[in-house]
């Protein structure tokens, strides 16, 4: 949900959340205040899950730990930082994509194992964790949260040796999408899904390490970039340093694009790229592909003001603010009821009638899931006077379920897959509707024919419904029907 | 703080804030659910003040009422909306501009009087509170706040008769700037100084009516602006409609031009301008008088985007998104200590990189107070690559206080009542600075000519320091210095 | 509610507590740790209001003040007692009497007056309070509770000249029932109302002083008791020492009789006697009044444990624990439904089957209210096997209202108003009920004919109706009805 | 903790507390509204842990729970009671034998097994359960509490087959002092341990069952006593009814006296005996064999007041309300610091000088752990003006520590351990001192010779150092150097 000078809010776009989301990760070896660090971390990583936070730290091999529900500055007091000693954190904010939303599921999870203490945290989704968590409890093994990430933990549990053998084993029995930072009483382990669905990255701070989802984390506590962490890789980090190993043999990166269309924040570099950089290359083709006759661009807050700004200037068209979002919804805050909302309330969003008043106008989104929230905006520019609304969408139709990282996983619910481009520009009330092609979004991005870009690639599943992984029978019934029709599937 | 498709966030400008502040007030009389309805009011207000906000309600002649610290949001929960029973109610949002952040101080203020109850809720500041004040007390009045607003409804209680008369009898008493809205079983009673330094405005929610210090209120809760309060206006709202009375002589308006600068949300309209566009003026007036050799232009988010984006249009150089700012941070944020801060930790913005890195930048800002922001923002652009940093401000040098909205009146802390705009450029290590000329700022208002504009101006007394009331002595001894080179005092 | 090694508990006889009511004061002057004394000494007194508890100190001339809903260990965490700083303060704890249980009623009440700053924390009731606040209010004044405490600050803010002598004046205007503690930049000041029907006592601590409702709260905090305060006397308590005035002239004195009987704790001293020794007394001239043929002696928890064991002594009738009486109900506790309750949840009082089984039970209960608890506690006996049960109470009927610590006023709702003796006994399902004779009484209270008591006598308004003071006709309607058959009325 | 008319308080003797200690466990089967009944049974074992509360039920073979910490009316609001739906509960308080006082180890405890859902509620302490921890470690399981309980769900967990023989299967595993309850979505299962070390009684509710640690907990929701649950005993509670069986050979009875001596609420009948009868008992007893010359006997409140009423009564001496306690410290009560405590602040206990006074006082207590609290309560007496003050303690001295319920077991700590009798009553400064023997105590108990008591016996481990089960090695290395002299050790 990128923006304009402005990171994704508190109030998140909850039709696109529920559609797909992810969470934030972050670890740091070998720094004083460790904790504190940590804290201003997880701040940066806020956009990506305001449900609950954590940090966990190691000080004489013992794990300390706290976690609670709600924001970063909500959950930790100073007597909480003050408490979490050590020169070694791991940190999480968490939206939930599966697992209620309750304090057991709040990461980092803590855990007693043979082999020692362990914190746990996890940005990701993990296909087969239903099946194994039979297998386990079946076993013996008893579960405290319905989080896919304790799978991981009794999988190591079970393993004999040492830590790090037995993560480096029960990786390979995981599947799925997964950046996981690890925790133990000697070391900091952090490892990126075989596909690298996943975002994370390593850094350098004074003299000690951090990895993080994203590189915004680490301009804000003035950490430096060192590279991508690499599909399929475990990085050990101890105070001899950082190993290198491999879980998963090299395999062609599968990124999820939604990481740059609409997830991250427009400072973070992920694998290379910048996201706000992205977005407007995006927008500047979808201006190519799908031009305007129009008077003023404007975007939706936050996340696709970016590619309105690349849209306008492709077009010469000037941009303007025409929507405003309030930011104040927080976790509390009291929803209208339906009698309030037909007679007017409306919260989130607010079109600047000057603006709009008279003009034909181009509205940039970042992507259509449901479509409801398009047909609102919509219909609130004209009742601000637009005389045309012509909507321009930066990424191609959303028409198959995400498995990595989902709510709801029922394809009648996407709009894209039910209607075409003209059903839907009908059911939304605009003018026009145009989508940036699947071609065009890949040249944006720079991917081009794979040679020509060193193998880099993306998962485009929802676009086109081939998955990178494996998908499991548990996913439940209405994946199920759905999956009949998909040509990837193994 | 308009902003690029923004609001001003729960992070605010500290520097600017406890230069000049605000509050926020609404009013309703005549609808269902009129609790409801301020809450969502409130929320969209929320810009105005985050420390405090309050409900008032009336039902069948008595008062219900309800405030806390914090935002709307946190302060408020659905049983507390339930209490709040009545078709009539006044709501407040708070920054402490005077007497300190507790709860005793939070408003609307109640009041149990000889005329009957009384919910009071105040944007401003009373110039000749302290002395009025200290007057009330000798007679045996006795104060349970240290709020400037609770003078008014000492004045009420001392006057014989009923509650309108009394209202405006005391409002001739006092002197200043403000907004009050005055619930009583009866009726709901709106007021605006005699200068109308603060804003508000009438509008029609079905049946009923409301007033709300901005526009941006109305279309949140569905209602229709139907014109601002004037100057000296004393309106009084019941079952029977709205009548308009005066208190005071009609003269020269001399609204805040800080509320189009810095303070108002760009999708209000004020005295018949909105925000954004007024802003934008001020951008592309900029880029006339102090154009510069650059490659981009950014804004400091979130009050200065629109103008830069005038800035950029007027010049022909690209706009871009080069600052980044976190919304997150809460009333229980931690600040990092100094050593934390020292090793790099920055909260509040982060720099693009891929921006900004080797360009000339223009960094268009809305004001200096004390410069401190400025110099950090700059050194921030230098450190991710900038190659020239141009600091264009859209608003002439700030050089005397304010009166009618203060927390410091120190007049030495404000940089450009201490230095040349050469030093002040020397000092925020910018390589070109230029402020907006008073007269280009009143064009851009299109104030102009007083015929030409029907009388209107404003109050520009941080610029010129000629004021528009009397100032009393009791305002301490810093401010009296201070007045020695007044022009304007009486 | 003395009792057998056990001051009164969270759990109040509410029958009783709604009948009569008071609240305990707390001053101190010149100790280090003042606040942390009072807490200590509030906690003392806890039995005497468990609704709210407030502590001011003073330093440096500038007070600081917390309160709060609840119990003492509530209400005050270690930061609240580091924050109160100085070496002088007062405490409060209160149950209501009159005004809602509101944190704006709960006291120590602190006001800024012309003459300074002033604490306030008051144990009585004033019979004047609502005459004198509606002249009051017609004047100006606002007040901001409906606490009749606040009067008095009133009546001292439109005085002229210094405090104490304010304090002074103004005494001379208030009727009723009254321990006042004020205290002020400079001074300490203790007054007792003129017929001194609420109790008061001096202390001496180190170099410093010490004022309390009773004298648990010495022993306590290892002060030293030095004498009762007199009826009409204040007390002006400075680095100077102890200054003695009246503000009434030297009178008969009135103490309320059930101080004794009830309400304060055994091990205090009021005005010369320990309250579980006259307690004792009364049980011993009941055992003599109304013996009865039994085999057990037991006693209502806790009050009237006392008596239970004077009556088992003169008798010799062995004494016994027949009912258990559980503690822990506090504030949030959760009240059984009527259908629990008539399904046989019974929380507060548990007979003890072993004891009372196949026995004849002599009960000692302290008095009757309604009635309702004493039938519900003859019913347990005998639903325990208790063969009979006879009903002896060690005090005189209580026919008539109290005016100087009421909840309810309405004579209907005393069962010895509407029925005789043995109407009561059929009433209550006892064997047997018999009543202390107000002679009995007074003799086991030391009171004798006055002159051989050095005139000391009580308030037995509530046994014949002879009222002390004058009452007032703002007292409400069904007072009134009341009143018509009051023999001492003025 | 008995006490005249007194269940113990908020306030515990710490001393005796962290000496040994148990908790309280309810269940209910077959009952509307079980989430209140539980509430109100455990309010009335209150007295048996104060430091967490737990209830969870069962609704359609899915558990609701909610636990937290502090006392029942803290953990509980009405909507928890409302969202605990179900027929049948399971309930606990906790005072922390073993495991931090934390939340995780607050129960009842529920899990996710393989044989279904599981809430599971422990009163007592399981010697083996740290080297089964270390084992199932090992063997993979993942503990989420320090709580020994966790160790029969793990064993449960690993088991194959239904629930009822898992948990049969399981208890044969564990060893120690016990008393179980499961809820399971089928049925509710109560185990005792195999010696009777921890008491548990059956009991009726209309067409439902019940199943407490003590009896009151039935009269307080109205049930009726069917019996004792039998050492070794399980009970399988279903809509079919009560099932019995045995999971360990019958053997003799060894039920912890401490049960009567100082734990239990007086008005708990155990095993057949009321605990009121059996500590007023042992009071005659004491009378015989230690009498002594005084004026007037005192209870230490609350758990010696019934003997101390059983020695005044065989002796002729006057009983007396000689020492006051203050119950209302909670959790959060603030400790005065060492300074205040050195200038006299006393908060517990208060001595009610005119009963003392000049007197030769008998101070009835009992027991003796390291007797600093019997040397404070001796000086207290002194200087209330006490002449002699003869001790006289209602068990034999404690020279063993308790391993099934323990918090320290230095045996160091033990003032009998260490010293003599003679020497005891030099350290307290007592005039005379003297305990109860062990064949007194027994004969008080009904103990008497095996033969003549069908078999009863009680567990005197403390007393003379023979344990009635078999002893870890990984109870701690202080507890190792004990056992070198005991003579029960397997």
């Amino acid at each position: 949900m990128g923006a304009v000078g402005e990171q994704p809010g508190v109030v998140v776009d909850l039709e696109k959340r529920h559609w797909h989301e992810e969470c934030g990760v972050f670890g740091v070896w070998g720094c004083e205040n460790a904790s504190q660090l940590t804290y201003y971390a997880l701040y940066a990583l806020q956009h990506r899950g305001q449900e609950s936070a954590g940090i966990a730290t190691v000080e004489d091999g013992r794990l300390h730990h706290h976690r609670g529900l709600g924001l970063v500055a909500e959950v930790f007091g100073p007597e909480d930082l003050e408490r979490l000693r050590g020169r070694a954190a791991v940190g999480h904010v968490r939206y939930s994509t599966t697992g209620a939303n309750k304090l057991a599921n709040a990461q980092p999870m803590v855990f007693d194992l043979h082999q020692g203490h362990l914190a746990l945290a996890h940005n990701g989704n993990l296909v087969n964790a239903g099946l194994l968590r039979r297998r386990l409890e079946e076993q013996g093994s008893i579960f405290q949260s319905t989080n896919d990430t304790e799978v991981v933990a009794h999988l190591i549990a079970r393993r004999p040796g040492g830590m790090v053998e037995a993560v480096t084993d029960s990786l390979q029995t995981v599947q799925g999408a997964y950046a996981f930072v690890f925790l133990t009483g000697d070391c900091l382990i952090a490892a990126r899904d075989p596909q690298g669905l996943r975002p994370m990255a390593l850094g350098r701070l004074g003299e000690g390490w951090v990895v993080a989802s994203e590189t915004c984390a680490f301009d804000t506590i003035g950490a430096v970039f060192v590279r991508d962490i690499e599909p399929g890789e475990l990085l050990v980090i101890d105070d001899g340093g950082v190993r290198s190993a491999r879980f998963a043999p090299r395999a062609k990166k599968a990124l999820c694009t939604f990481e740059y269309i609409y997830f991250a924040r427009p400072d973070s570099d992920i694998d290379g790229r910048n996201v706000h950089v992205v977005r407007k290359a995006l927008g500047k083709r979808l201006a190519l592909e799908a031009p305007a006759e129009a008077d003023v661009v404007i975007g939706v807050p936050d996340s696709s003001i970016s590619a309105a700004i690349g849209y306008a200037e492709a077009t010469g068209i000037p941009y303007e603010i025409g929507l405003i979002k309030n930011k104040y919804i927080g976790r509390t805050f009291i929803q209208p009821s339906q009698a309030l909302r037909e007679r007017g309330v409306q919260l989130k969003l607010n079109a600047v009638r000057k603006v709009v008043e008279g003009k034909r106008v181009v509205m940039v989104d970042d992507s259509i899931v449901r479509g409801t929230t398009s047909r609102r905006i919509v219909q609130l520019l004209r009742e601000a006077g637009a005389r045309e609304v012509h909507v321009r969408i930066s990424s191609p139709p959303v028409r198959f379920p995400c498995y990595y990282g989902i709510d709801t996983s029922a394809r009648e619910e996407l709009m894209a897959a039910r209607l075409t481009v003209a059903e839907m520009r009908e059911a939304i009330g605009a003018d026009s509707l145009a989508f940036l092609s699947e071609e065009g979004m890949l040249e944006a991005l720079g991917a081009g024919p794979e040679a020509a870009f060193g193998g880099h690639e993306f998962c485009n599943a929802c676009f086109h419904g081939r998955y990178p992984t494996r998908l499991y029978e548990d996913l439940g019934k209405n994946v199920m029907e759905t999956v009949g029709e998909r040509g990837g599937r193994p």
